[in-house]
């Protein structure tokens, strides 16, 4: 028997906005510890990794570790039935070929449960090693979404270079050369509209504008965003998912025979 | 001469909203008791039927009975014109082939006039025997369109299931099966809010998604709609329409047979 | 050295979308007394003046008058990129093939520039004679708006006709005919919303609605348009620019023969 709850269905609703463009379908993990979702997107580019502590639930009961395949198609139109403020409680059996999603509202005269049938999913369990990073970047949410998609405009190609004194976005293209500079700030009273940077050393890396846009899909899930880079390895872009755990995209910078 | 008029356009174009959807074109049926409008939908599945009572409206006069055939999708592109908090006034001669809608705004500083051709429509005079109904439900109008539209998304028919402790609308399709079970609810204080089942006896019946996504249409017309369900007769979907009158569908239940 | 510098992008933003429907591409005049456009609409039919005074920027320098061709699709993709707060710069070399816009935010967080290449652009002059009108009707610039945009549906070519009591809009197609009368207003405590007509003698005009609806584009730029009318000579819808200049369009009327 595998039951979570919480008790509001707009961060799950979230989650899988945040996932659902990259990914068609999806195997969910789930263990005594927490669900955990780890996949290469469609077209084997990027890769996504989704953490959902189980103390984060209200309600969180797994007797045996499952693995739970969904189409996230089908998962993100039963999740826009549910309101907002509606509890959600995902319920399957230990060997079942279904999982079922209820939502009540808050004051119980509605109740609803759509049971959604589970596929057998190829598992490509990937290691993802701990790295050291030269440069971490921390900003507001909204603030790299915006850049991501203002600059996407001009180019295929985004150049990210982080100094000590800030972080600089770059494109060109056909119409011309765009550039995007932010300070590093030291607003400690509005830390929530802060960009800060962790330095060891300056990056210079290039990357396809497309999947930083699919990544900004998990803006709602976080104010804050950061960015995570060192030379010829991955940058990892992480949203934390409050109380709960973290969404982290990972995309391999673009060398420089790639660029053109 | 036929005249009528309200002080505020907002009811006649929500009218118009909550009718063009399912016809084309329609026959109104003007006399001194009011406005009428019967007719099937354009797929002559459902039917429509539609009363404005003469008292209702701020001014009316109709010296001879006539009936004047529309083109809805025109009419609807007409009153698109109007300020919500404009008056209309429909105008025509007793042998016109044209109809006016004259819109004028609270301070009379602009004044519209459209003029539209009438249309030579086959009538049919249905007779809508009056019935007993195994049961009634009066719910929020609002929450009637979301399940419509919630459920409409896996499958295309709804079963509808009433008891005296609610009222259960289930589909199944390719990706599951989904159930949205209503409380009846006693909550006197929030009257608008409430769920209330008025049973002879349980029924089931299966209808068509997608004429009750039709018929929600017209939720902007009140905040209460009311189905009325018997076996082997039609379903009425009805709204009020404040001191004008009312719409009500008819919509009839698929049989067993239908439902594959 | 070209420099001109606004404290808000958002005028800088709606002038590029009071233009960009009319013009793929246009040259924009820079001289000691500011930026000035003049070009006849894609289709040759009407034409756009354009003043933006040196004085109502904030900062403005122009060593030596320049003209400069844009693509207006990809300044509008630039503009967008600014938010509406932030300060925008205009920068040219004297003998460039580029322009850049520079977007700076009110705390200087966040610096973008974009380069531009220039465009060469066969240039127009074009006398424009001044006149003196029949009628001159000035009115809310979103009545104005609203009235062709309604209208617009009814048929191609509306009927102006201006006389000292108000001012009448009348289209005739296949649906049926249509007239909107707005009267001259006297009321001086809301004179933003007032309509009011200087007359030498009555004038009837006729305008293909395709263009003034693409004229009406400019109705972010202010709460006010001015409409001037002579028999025979092209109607003015002009819209002021606060502090900066002025927007005019011209548009022939159609001769009677022109109309069905």
């Amino acid at each position: 028997m595998f039951e979570a709850r919480l008790t509001s269905a707009a961060t799950l609703k979230k989650v899988l906005e945040a996932v659902k463009e990259l990914l068609n379908e999806a195997s969910f993990d789930c263990s005594d510890s927490g669900i955990q979702l780890q996949a290469m997107d469609n077209s084997h580019v990027s890769l996504v990794s989704l953490t959902l502590r189980s103390d984060g639930f209200d309600k969180y009961r797994c007797d045996r570790s499952l693995t739970m395949g969904m189409n996230l198609a089908s998962m993100s139109k039963i999740l826009k039935c549910a309101n907002n403020d509606d509890t959600v409680t995902i319920k399957a059996q230990d060997d079942a070929d279904t999982v079922t999603f209820v939502f009540e509202s808050k004051k119980q005269e509605k109740i609803s449960d759509y049971e959604m049938k589970l596929m057998n999913l190829d598992q490509e369990h990937l290691g993802i090693p701990e790295t050291d990073f030269s440069c971490v970047i921390r900003m507001p949410s909204v603030e790299f979404a915006r850049i991501v998609r203002d600059l996407a405009q001009f180019g295929e190609t985004v150049l990210i270079c982080c100094t000590k004194e800030g972080v600089k976005f770059s494109v060109s293209g056909d119409v011309g050369s765009a550039n995007v500079k932010l300070a590093q700030t030291n607003n400690f009273d509005k830390e929530e509209e802060s960009v800060s940077i962790e330095m060891q050393e300056p990056v210079s890396l290039s990357f396809a504008c497309q999947y930083l846009i699919s990544f900004t899909k998990a803006t709602p899930l976080s104010p804050r965003v950061q960015l995570s880079m060192s030379s010829n390895v991955p940058l990892v872009v992480e949203y934390e998912i409050a109380e709960l755990g973290y969404i982290r995209y990972y995309l391999a910078p673009k060398i420089e025979d790639d660029e053109n």
